[in-house]
């Protein structure tokens, strides 16, 4: 069982078999989660994104050690769906910390892991949760990968950053209209590379053919994150969206689109593993699967038995 | 209602009503997807992922094209879940389907609508599954991004293949563990840039690491999409990962994974579509988000109530 007082305190140990609890959706997990959701909405969530090869790490390293020395305490989560295995993360993890720095002040886990059941977008918010619980001043999200999965986890940040470099060129309407649209903030990392002008009026014209609702105008960071360049500013234009999405309307539909969202996925979640946990269906389950994998029968049929019970 | 005499015989717009039906969850897709069920499993499923920026699109049209001069009927399914909005994508396959060729041997169709119940990923091997029993030979799905969702997609194909380019450098750890284990063919595209020896030397080390349970050893093709080079020994890797794969244990327990993956995807979908159609769980559902918005209730005893009625 995890002592709330001490994760409240921000033991590391304690927080880290939290997580784990929630990323193995384990039975104590709502509990947990009952309790801790009381203690959240202090942090200033960060969700940062983008494609690989952008540097993401190395800034969100920076971004952190940025404001460790501002005096804050900094969680990292880090979003690597890809990895079916925790162990290259954990590895990842430690290189990193030796970075960032082994004390209470900064918190680095990896979420790799994903279950029969999915939910790692679920995971990710409830540790997102336990660490502005237990009283991380910032916690970043940094995900891996631009599929729907990453979008719906940062969406949840407070403030949404896209990093993007110069010269992805011909590609970058790939990243058009669904990240265009999640990022309060855009960064140009590896700035001293070629392209970057180019890769600057390219997303000035996205920008300015996007409709936000709230009307907010991203802003674009120019960063060297391996020189710790543009670290400040970046900073500075999280703080003014952060400032800027406290008030108005769009700031209250944008939370409840994020409710909705962690309120469904949790439903699935819950009722596919109620589903499950009855008598005999894993038996039934395993054979209707073997049955498909030899198109016997079509899944359609099979879902339709396995809910008739 | 879908004519299924039709959709068998190959016709262009009973195939793109019946994808919408899938795509939207509509009431007749289960019925469709029953009848659909027993005429699949001969198309060739090509899976093709890599990050945005590595000429994913070029590679595909082409490799589209050389199928169709060798007088197959190719299917083409883009999966781009990070554009919310259909319209880019219908703009996108129309500039496409120019370059292809309009005729009734090349058909090709974006995914990009998620709707509340998620199902993206499910409705992508729906309509891999309906261009298959539509006679298409070769099914090619194309996936932007490299989330979770994604990865399963490409994971359910008969043969996936990953686009790598030169000088992704410190970020090709980034795509290690899991997209280098689904990857049964590897494309490094845009051969003529600079830094293509590197990139090969950091693969082949990668690849020399990991593990296939089918001991298969996945070859490595350099290509120029944009100028049709290399097309010709991607099509011939392809056809000897399929026609390795047709044999052994691995090619079973494949098919026994991607069954119980499309099995639970479409369960959790179903639990989730019948729970909110119960009469009254709509407005319960708005009154819970709204509190769980106002952090007047967490999500985790929010589900408990909707799920204990």
């Amino acid at each position: 069982m995890i002592v709330i007082e001490k994760l409240f305190s921000g033991d590391p140990r304690t927080i880290a078999r939290a997580i784990s609890q929630v990323e193995n959706y384990s039975p104590h997990a709502a509990e947990l989660m009952k309790a801790v959701f009381p203690r959240t909405g202090k942090a200033l969530i960060i969700g940062i994104t983008g494609a690989p090869g952008a540097g993401k790490s190395s800034l969100v390293d920076k971004l952190a050690l940025h404001y460790k020395d501002a005096g804050k305490r900094v969680g990292i989560i880090c979003v690597d769906p890809s990895s079916p295995f925790s162990g290259g993360a954990i590895l990842g993890d430690r290189i990193r910390m030796a970075t960032l720095g082994l004390d209470k002040n900064v918190f680095i886990r990896s979420m790799a892991t994903r279950g029969n059941l999915g939910g790692l977008s679920r995971a990710t918010v409830d540790a997102v949760a336990i660490l502005d619980a237990a009283g991380f001043d910032i916690v970043i999200v940094e995900t891996v990968g631009v599929g729907q999965d990453e979008v719906e986890i940062v969406k949840a940040a407070d403030v949404s950053v896209v990093v993007l470099v110069p010269g992805m060129g011909d590609d970058i309407q790939a990243i058009k209209a669904g990240i265009m649209e999640i990022g309060d903030v855009f960064v140009i990392n590896k700035a001293d590379r070629e392209g970057v002008l180019r890769t600057q009026k390219e997303l000035d014209a996205l920008l300015s053919l996007a409709h936000r609702p709230d009307m907010w105008q991203p802003p674009i960071v120019k960063t060297i994150a391996t020189e710790s360049k543009g670290i400040g500013d970046l900073a500075v234009a999280i703080e003014s969206y952060n400032d800027f999405q406290k008030q108005g309307d769009a700031a209250i539909s944008r939370k409840q689109a994020i409710a909705k969202w962690r309120l469904l996925e949790l439903l699935q979640e819950r009722l596919l593993s109620e589903l499950l946990a009855r008598n005999g269906t894993g038996e039934r389950l395993d054979k209707l699967v073997t049955q498909i994998a030899q198109r016997t029968k079509d899944p359609y049929s099979a879902v339709e038995e396995l809910v008739s019970k």
